[in-house]
C-alpha cells in the first residue's frame, strides 16, 4: 500500500489490509509445508495439518492486529511492510505454539468450539487400536505441533532487526515464564494475589497487547512510542485478561468456544479469584484445598464468586482500566485517527463477548 | 584465536578451545536467567534450572562439535569465532530442546544417568501433595523446559546470515517431523524399512552431523563444502544411528546413562530391527502385534535378533560406513590435517561405547 493510498483509507481500513496479507501469509507457508512433507509420506505432514486446522479455526487475530496497529500508528514506511506482515503471523503461529502445548497443560478438551489437537489425536489413537497409550501419543502431536509452530514463528521473524528481535524473545520467554508459574501456584494453591497478578499480566496482558504494539513500533522505528504502548497495552492487557475470567467463569461457551468454569474446577488464581479473595476468606480456604476435591471445590469457588457479586466490580475495574488506556494513548505522539482507533479497539477489547 | 595461533595447534586443539567457549555461552546464559527470573519469584526459575539441570549433566556435545569442526575446517575468519560458538551452543539447547520432549514422548525414565525432567517433578509434585495430577504436572514441567530451551537456542542464532539461517531452519524441522513419524510408526507398527530408515537418518543423522558441519561450513562462507559434508554426514549419521540402536539394545545402561532394550520394549522401527525384519519373517509378526502383550513382543524382539546374530552384520555395515564418510572426506577440498582429524572423528563416533 502507498503512503498516498493510506491517507485515502481508515486507520481499520489500513490494518485490515494488512491483516488479510497476515492471513496469506499463515496459509501459505502452512500449504508449502503440507504438500512438502506429505511428499515423504502422507503421514509426515500430520503435525503440520494439526498447525493448520488451529490456525484455520479462527480465532481473534489480535496479536496480529497490535503488531500491525503499532506498525501503522508509528507512520511505518511501506517497505517495511512485509517485515511488519512477517512479524504479525509469526506472532499468530507463537499464539498457536502456546495454545496447543497450553492445551496438554491444562487437560483443555475444547478450544475454538473445536476438540483440542490432543483429544482429537488421542481419540485416532484409540478407534484405530494402535499400540501404546492413546494419551502419550495424544500428547505427543499436540506437543510436536506445538514445537512445528514455534519453528514456523521463528522463520518469520528473520528479518527482524535486533531491537526488533529482542522484543520477540521477550515476549516468549515471558510467556513460557508465565505459564509455568499458572500451573505451580495451580497445584501449590498459592493465595498470592500479587504473584497471580503478575502471572496474569505476564503470560496473557504483555502477550497480547503491549508486547505485540511495541514490537510493530520497533519495525516503523518508532522506539519514542514505547513508554505511551507500554501504560495502554498494560491497562488494557489487564482488562483482556479480566474479560478472559469473566468469559471462563460466566461466558456462554456457544460463543466462547471455550469450556465454561475450566478455571474455577482448575482453581486457577485468577486476577477474578484474586479480587474475590479481598472480599471473603472463604476464597483462600477452598483455594488453601479444605476440602481435597477438585471438582466440588470449583463449584464452590463459583458459587461464593457469585454471591459477592465480584462480577460486578470486575467490570468497574475493567471501565476503570479502558479509562486508562484511552489516557495513554490520548497523549501518546500519533495522528489523531490512529488516537482515536486505538480508544476504539480499547473498548471492542475489554468488552468483547469471547 | 588469532590466525597465528592457529597454525600452531592441532585441528583438534583449536576446535577444543572454542567447544571450551560453548560451554562458557551456555552456562552463563543459563546463569543469567536463573538470576533474572529467581528475581521474580524463587518459583520462577525452576524451568531454566530443569534445562540447565539437563546441559549439566554431561552429553557428548557432538553437534557443536561438528559444526565447530565445520567452520574451523573450512578455514572460518577469527572474525566470525564468535558467531560460529554461538550457532554451536544454539545445536546443544536445541539438543536439550529435543531430548526434554523426547523422553515425555517415549516415557524415558533415565537420561545421562539421572532421572528425566518429567520424572523428577512428577516426583516432586507427588511427594509435596500438591493438587492435581503428578503426571501431568511433570509432563507439563519439562514441555515448558523444552520450550525454554528452544527459545535460548533461537537467541543464539540471531547472528546467522540467511543462507546459515537456512540450515538452522531445516534441521529443527526435520528433527520434529521425524519424531512424529517416529512415535507414530510405532503406534501403528508399520514394519516399513524404507521409511524407518528415512526417519532414522532424518532425526538423527543428519540432526547430529551432516546439519551441523554445514552450518559451521556455511558460517565461514564456504557453501563449496557441502556435497563433501553431505556424504560423510550422511554415512557418519548412519553409523551414529546404528551404534545408538545397539547401545540401546545391548549397551551397559550403566555406561550409557540411558535404559537398555527400551526401543524393543516400545517396538521402536529401529535401523537395527529393519535389519532384523529383512533376515527373519517372525521380527515382522512380532511387530505386527500378533502377540498384545508390549513388554513380552520386546523380549521376543531382542531374543530373535540376538539369535540371528544381526549385531554382528550391524557391526559390519558400521564399519562400510565410516569408509563411506572417510572417503568422502579423502576428496574433500580441505586441508589434510582436517582431513585426517574428520576422519579420525568418524572411527570416535562410529565405535563409542556411550
Amino acid at each position: 500500500m502507498s503512503a498516498v493510498q493510506r491517507e485515502i483509507v481508515t486507520p481499520a481500513e489500513a490494518r485490515d489490509a494488512l491483516l488479510s496479507q497476515v492471513d496469506d501469509r499463515l496459509r501459505g507457508l502452512l500449504a508449502a509445508e503440507t504438500s512438502r512433507w506429505s511428499a515423504v509420506d502422507p503421514r509426515a505432514a500430520v503435525p503440520v495439518e494439526a498447525v493448520a486446522a488451529l490456525i484455520a479455526s479462527g480465532g481473534k487475530r489480535l496479536r496480529p492486529a497490535f503488531c500491525l496497529s503499532g506498525f501503522l500508528s508509528a507512520g511505518g514506511d511501506p517497505a517495511w511492510e512485509p517485515v511488519a506482515v512477517d512479524a504479525a503471523a509469526a506472532l499468530e503461529f507463537l499464539h498457536a505454539f502456546a495454545l496447543l502445548h497450553d492445551d496438554v497443560l491444562d487437560d483443555s478438551p475444547l478450544r475454538r468450539g473445536e476438540t483440542t489437537a490432543h483429544e482429537r489425536h488421542a481419540s485416532v489413537h484409540r478407534a484405530a487400536g494402535w499400540a501404546g497409550e492413546p494419551r502419550r501419543f495424544g500428547e505427543g502431536v499436540a506437543a510436536l505441533a506445538g514445537d512445528l509452530a514455534h519453528i514456523y514463528a521463528d522463520r518469520l521473524v528473520s528479518a527482524l532487526a535486533p531491537a526488533a528481535r529482542e522484543i520477540w524473545h521477550e515476549l516468549r520467554t515471558e510467556v513460557i515464564i508465565g505459564q509455568y508459574l499458572d500451573i505451580r501456584v495451580a497445584a501449590e494453591r498459592i493465595a498470592d494475589p500479587e504473584l497471580s497478578r503478575w502471572i496474569a499480566i505476564c503470560k496473557s496482558g504483555r502477550y497480547t497487547v503491549h508486547r505485540p504494539l511495541v514490537l510493530g513500533a520497533s519495525i516503523a522505528g518508532r522506539q519514542d512510542l514505547t513508554p505511551a504502548f507500554t501504560r495502554y497495552g498494560a491497562a488494557l492487557g489487564e482488562a483482556f485478561q479480566l474479560r478472559d475470567d469473566l468469559i471462563d467463569a460466566f461466558g456462554d461457551s456457544a460463543v466462547s468456544g471455550k469450556p465454561t468454569g475450566l478455571d474455577f474446577s482448575q482453581q486457577k488464581m485468577t486476577l477474578l479469584v484474586t479480587l474475590a479473595m479481598r472480599r471473603d476468606d472463604r476464597v483462600s480456604r477452598v483455594l488453601a484445598g479444605q476440602s481435597g476435591d477438585g471438582a466440588g471445590d470449583g463449584a464452590t469457588l463459583a458459587q461464593i464468586v457469585t454471591d459477592l457479586n465480584v462480577r460486578g466490580e470486575v467490570e468497574r475495574r475493567i471501565d476503570h482500566l479502558v479509562e486508562q488506556a484511552q489516557a495513554a494513548i490520548a497523549a501518546a505522539p500519533l495522528d489523531l485517527e490512529w488516537r482515536d482507533e486505538l480508544a476504539r479497539v480499547a473498548v471492542e477489547t475489554a468488552y468483547r463477548q469471547k
